[in-house]
């Protein structure tokens, strides 16, 4: 089995050639899209293309049929209207091609012709190839050249985080997001209504998958679902297994219908599925997100308590009540701790509690490095979070230059290299008015060096703490598993 | 009572004089940045400073005391250290001075000492002069040409938005998240410990001005629970409520007393407050900008019924499912809705049931501007919501110049222009890796031309929903309220 199915989807992944069908002679159309978008990515493969008469289209030889074409093909990628899609599987079939990819919308998600189109389409391909959609963007395996509908300058590089999505606009959307986490991909799939590959066996391929680390879901409906429980408990303390399932409200469930023609299931089963498995349930875009990246970034294990570092007095109170909230501690400073930082810190105007005000956006470099020194020995503490602490760009807003910006920084990534536990940040993007852009370009900028040093950098002290907390539960679960 | 406390407060809200104490003659001290702030903010009235020995600080007259000023002083800034306090008030008294805001930190939120201090201050005021701080950034009113301290580039218009913050850290973010926004204040007010004016005397104050007509709040504790319960009662459907409470968890009630030495309160005492009063509960800063925000854009009522134009099938899905959480409905499509739109749209790729899933970000301007026209007409909606709908800049990302992007910003304004119900905007941050500020640029474009528009734009759909939310929950008990 193991052997089978990575075997199975070589083609699909890393295809040698490619086929388009659905592609005109004179118009755009999706097929002459997808071939602008292959060669922008930068796909090595042959590629082909079938038009009824035409000899060349966009510089590439033109066949009448699947059959015509002279060599071998891995993999068709198929955007002609709905109807036309069985016939074109009976070709493929017949030609001996194992993969093909349907962006064709127009199947069951549309009603009951759409239904019966699904079922032509299985019956073409007799189990005799596998098959991505219809209704989808495709695949993106940057190993493979292969990379999705409007894909073309998605990252080149690889990385070990697997995608599952029955939607391809957030499929599109993660990989844009993923990117300002410094994500990188495995394989992405946009399965759409999935009449072949779908959640189970895309799944089980990700488990199975030596270049997948992490497998992120967006789920709208289970084929299979004790298949489906099957895979992800097996995967429990070995790949972490994160899933957004859409649909789970009553309105939801409507749109999952009209969207990808899937059956939602219900609130009760699925916590029924993340209990038994263990795997880790997200609630929106922004938290599946966050979540993978926190886990590219941290090494296994549970991080509850915190020392936080910079923010004023009311950051602190927000963030003692967003830590309670995901069941975080912020535990207060011991009697050791109090005395050694108040030797670097004034009494006015701080706080060293934790978190820890550094009272002025003015802290030389050297003092937030020995805070950071000190925190670092504090048996208590599983992580330390550097909280709202640069200030780069904020000439605009305080009319005054905040110096040691780049000192901090740089103490911050010193700290980091040496660092036994882990460090992160928060950079909070401070004003988003129209003229503010300078700050936002410091802020990325600052981000792409933390991130460089692999200090996991978020938005907001939230969004970290969710996604810590995901984080921290997924791996108590898999230890108690363990250790049954 | 009314004449009273708007009369009694005229001189820290609108002071044509301001004394500076705590400057020095060699440094670049608080009270030396406070004068820097001022000017470049443009305040109109006259600037003192006093100095023991100076004759001139900043090209400005320096004076030995306050006694020794010749002239007339509104209000006196205070950046001494904080034992010098009392004495300075005692000063401000004996000359006859109604306001003051002290910007010094160190008192009751580091012991025992300071609580004393705290006292000293209070006795020494005599209820002779009203105080804004001590520990906070004091007091921004563009009409009065008055910021706070470091507030120099703080928008100079003047809105109807009233703050009260107990963080003056927040308070600042909050100034320039609110920009963002368009949104422009009538008072705002960093107070810190609150020793003299606090939340109940500053609501009070925020509910008899006639340039304030929506109140935003930042409490950590309060000081006389009935009059304020009182207060905000009174303004149930007048003036709208909107309050964050820091400091409800065990940690965040720590953080509230190294903070400001407050008193943070249980949940089930503020559950009973927002229930009497009808004020709106936020639970963070985002929500609190939000949140505010939809009140100044928006005409009272209540909008629990959306129409959702734009965003893919998954998007839609998640569309519903945030919907359901806030108590919002997106109502299926009648059969004329269907049947109208339908004749718009090809059944492939799209969905009609609303969400309203275009299919393609190619679709036509002019078509857009028919499907609103369609959802004006339907009377069980109560807003619209156009959602991502706009891919400026998204060459980059897709590959392909996305045409008539202009023009269907244009239709939606025009749209608005003539709309006899809300229209709205979400416009999401696609992409944020260092690379992509272009796309960041583009958004914040379209958004300055929707808000100035009118047309009330978010960054998620579900910001937008959560605010929409607490706006309907609003106006909803307000009626109720005046129909009992």
């Amino acid at each position: 089995m193991s052997y089978s199915i990575l075997h199975e989807l070589k083609p699909l992944f890393y295809p040698r050639s490619i086929a388009v069908v659905g592609v005109s002679a004179k118009d755009e159309k999706p097929g002459n899209r997808f071939i602008k978008v292959l060669r922008a990515f930068g796909y090595k493969g042959k590629i082909f293309v079938v038009h009824p008469t035409a000899s060349e289209i966009d510089g590439i030889t033109a066949y009448p049929s699947l059959k015509a074409i002279p060599e071998k093909v891995d993999l068709v990628n198929i955007n002609t209207p709905a109807q036309h899609v069985p016939q074109i599987i009976v070709d493929c079939v017949d030609k001996g091609i194992h993969a093909a990819e349907i962006f064709t919308s127009g199947f069951r998600e549309v009603g009951e012709e759409g239904k019966n189109l699904e079922q032509a389409v299985r019956k073409a391909a007799q189990e005799k190839i596998r098959i991505v959609g219809p209704n989808c963007f495709g695949v993106y395996c940057p190993a493979g050249g292969l990379t999705l509908l409007p894909g073309p300058n998605y990252p080149r590089e690889s990385g070990n985080v697997g995608v599952i999505s029955q939607s391809g606009g957030w499929v599109t959307d993660f990989i844009w997001g993923a990117d300002a986490y410094h994500v990188k991909f495995s394989k992405v799939i946009s399965y759409g209504n999935g009449i072949d590959l779908n959640e189970v066996s895309l799944l089980e391929y990700l488990a199975q998958d030596p270049e997948t680390k992490i497998i992120s879901a967006y789920l709208e409906g289970i084929n299979d679902g004790k298949r489906f429980l099957e895979i992800a408990r097996s995967l429990q303390g070995k790949k972490p297994l994160i899933i957004w399932k859409g649909g789970l409200s009553t309105t939801g469930k409507r749109a999952v219908n009209s969207h990808t023609g899937s059956i939602a299931g219900e609130q009760s089963t699925w916590n029924a599925f993340f209990k038994q498995t263990g795997a880790v349930q997200v609630n929106s875009f922004e938290e599946l997100l966050d979540t993978t990246a926190i886990f590219t970034y941290l090494q296994p294990g549970s991080y509850r308590n915190l020392a936080l570092i910079g923010g004023g007095g009311g950051v602190g109170v927000a963030a003692g009540d967003i830590c309670e909230k995901f069941n975080l501690n912020i535990p207060a400073s011991t009697t050791d701790i109090l005395r050694k930082i108040r030797t670097l810190l004034p009494p006015q105007g701080t706080s060293i509690r934790n978190p820890f005000d550094m009272g002025s956006p003015h802290l030389p470099a050297a003092i937030l490095k020995q805070v950071i020194e000190i925190l670092l020995e504090w048996e208590k503490i599983d992580l330390i979070v550097v909280n709202r602490l640069f200030f780069y760009g904020n000439e605009q807003l305080m009319g005054e230059k905040i110096v040691e910006e780049d000192k901090r920084a740089a103490a911050v990534i010193q700290m980091k290299r040496i660092a036994s536990k882990p460090l992160v940040a928060v950079l909070e993007e401070l004003a988003s008015g129209p003229d503010m852009i300078g700050l936002e370009i410091d802020r990325r900028k600052v981000r792409t060096m933390f991130l460089n040093e692999g200090i996991f950098t978020t938005a907001s002290l939230f969004r970290l703490v969710r996604a810590l907390s995901n984080f921290s539960n997924y791996w108590e679960k898999a230890t108690r598993q363990r250790s049954r």
